[in-house]
């Protein structure tokens, strides 16, 4: 039987919590994660403060198995999530060689390399380069901790790298049944499957759809044959409750 | 002057870590706040486990003004959001006479009342309803925590009641400016341009259009005659280094 591996998110910036940007992060890295048995477990959204991060990562890595950031690691003034990171860890940053040239590489033609975007070079001591397609500055591998960037076809790039390093737990499978049934008319009989099936995670998710609220029951479970089974038992209780099943993943 | 109000969001839902659902309640809140001079500072996405509700909520209620709660409180088994804050406060749960009466009043044409649906009447001791506009069953507001629905649509008709208790705050106003320059070429002059207007919180945002990269200069203050001074010092440098540009708001 694999393990359960679990993971944290620190999305870290001023203009997710001001609402003027909307996170694309979570989802993505969420689902590439579960196709690898890793859950996800907790998602913290904070600011570029340095304090807040150093505590956040601190609070965070010695909890789950890995910890994920996205933002930060630019060459602005208010890219600070690698010298916090840095601290955190209690090592000082060097300008790592190999980022140093790339980035010099990546330049030369239009001769704009400059003391700002040489910053994307500097690393913590001890971690180690996550280079990626989409561009020259690399993503930071520390500890348990993997530092990407915030703009979402980076982060991609970015996470393609990370994958295969991953341990591969435990897959989590989901089975989900939407039905024009509101969820308070199946909700005993839902305790009830549930109660029978301790190891499936049953979630029930009403939605507004023009005109009224349908239902999307969702079973995870890491053993299929139960996961299936919970599910045949709702679609039972739909069929009972006198309810349709609109649509089945 | 006025002072900084400072709001935490606590999202509560199996189904957003697992990445199933993509969050909308986020920049939606930080938008209503900011108008009102209330900063979220910090968000946090966690399952739907008692402990781990119990234990955020009191982490970040004695840390902020205001603590938002999203997720949770409808009538099926994993709705346990009520319960686990009424813990987190240390008091019980008690059946709301007036949040019953307007269940039993919105499911009586149909009769379809049931024990499920009244459990969204119970509500902590000491609490006071949030009632809405798009649903019978109440938010519930306990202390300096609002508890809200998930469901986008009723999560904002809740934040509609809720806004007007709020303290106003000083409004940090926002100033954007685009170019197509990447933020690499002004990083230099912007780190002057921050240091010079400490006062104004100077974010730069590159984002990945068809071709490359353009970059976003956010300038927020309260004061918006500093602002403006800021945003209009990034104008020269742009201008300075060649750039265009390409929208402001």
């Amino acid at each position: 039987m694999q393990k359960t591996i679990t993971a944290a998110l620190i999305i870290i910036g001023n203009e997710i919590l001001s609402g003027r940007t909307q996170d694309k992060n979570l989802a993505y890295l969420a689902e590439k994660l579960n196709a690898k048995g890793i859950r996800l477990m907790e998602v913290r959204v904070i600011p570029d403060v340095e304090p807040t991060i150093i505590d956040t990562v601190n609070a965070l890595r010695v909890a789950y198995d890995y910890v994920f950031t996205t933002g930060g690691i630019g060459p602005t003034h208010d890219d600070i999530t690698t010298a916090a990171i840095a601290k955190a860890f209690g090592v000082g940053l060097y300008r790592h060689p190999e980022a140093e040239a790339a980035l010099r590489d990546a330049y030369k033609s239009t001769d704009a390399i400059n003391e700002a975007r040489l910053k994307m070079a500097d690393v913590p001591v001890g971690a180690s380069l996550v280079p990626c397609a989409a561009t020259a500055a690399p993503g930071i591998h520390i500890g348990n901790v993997f530092i990407m960037a915030g703009v979402p076809r980076i982060m991609q790039s970015m996470l393609e790298t990370i994958l295969p390093q991953l341990e591969n737990g435990a897959v989590v499978m989901s089975l989900s049944i939407t039905t024009n049934l509101p969820e308070g008319t199946i909700a005993a009989g839902l305790t009830e499957i549930q109660n029978r099936f301790p190891d499936v995670e049953i979630g029930s998710y009403p939605h507004y759809i023009e005109g009224g609220y349908q239902t999307t029951l969702v079973c995870r479970a890491t053993d299929a044959s139960r996961n299936a089974a919970a599910a045949n038992e709702i679609r039972v209780l739909i069929a009972a409750a006198g309810g349709k099943e609109i649509a089945a993943t």
